[in-house]
């Protein structure tokens, strides 16, 4: 893994990670519901950008040189199983 | 908030928690990005699965007295809006 | 179904639906993956905006008065059915 | 573009026009809200089922030239931006 898609990674998932401590406490103090609902899209939101920073990596740095290996089908597969999960 | 609902949701966000640090330590031991965005994927499912809980909770509790009195638009337009930006 | 409802959404889905032809003609003339998988995209965000219209309506038309009465936790279980499904 | 991804896609695609033509029915004769959305979903989720398709046809076909050529940094791009836009 590059370092710069480490350290963006991280940076990001343990910003998600207080949001979903805000989370957390918004339940146990039972706010409204609309507003914890936003909040937990907010985390999802950035969870997605995490997905993003990592697919970009992954491309960069494995896939260039498993597609024209012996291992091209299942690189392709891998990306295209995230792809479909991904939207579910 | 049900009390139902609130412990539901607290034992989903807590869960979802723990596997949330597993996917930062995943990247701090440079794990395989796909395992990564994987595992990633499967918080994003936990956290929707408690947007549901609330959702229906909210719905239940909330919706039915306000679906008669003057913030009916205003409960109704929360709804969507919630639908809407689950969606992006 | 409220007229501004059923035209608004009649006059989307047509629309949209125009859009997939588009969308047909790109594969059968064989045209860049990426630009494809572009429209396609466009056609899915425009059916996601006739989903909002038509909750929307429903939520003004139906569900106030099945709030109330025996309807009421079938009203709430489709509409949590409806976002679960929408997010899949 | 491979045929097999071609004639898939291309089947996948008018089975989809055809079941959009039956939500706009849906509409125009006024059936119940929560049936057009069930039936709208169910379009979405076949058009993301021939986005797959259209993915790893490109991934085979494609990319694997692209990803050690000058082209290289623009194809990762092109599918982060669709996997990116594909979540909203």
């Amino acid at each position: 893994m590059q370092n710069t898609v480490k350290q963006n990674a991280l940076k990001r998932l343990k910003s998600a990670k207080g949001h979903l401590d805000h989370v957390i406490k918004q339940i146990e103090q039972e706010k409204y519901c609309i507003d914890i609902l936003q909040q937990s899209l907010a985390v999802q939101s950035a969870l997605r950008a995490v997905d993003n920073v990592i697919l970009k990596g992954h491309l960069e740095e494995h896939v260039a040189h498993a597609m024209h290996g012996k291992d091209k089908g299942k690189s392709i597969q891998e990306i295209v199983d995230v792809f479909e999960k991904a939207r579910k």
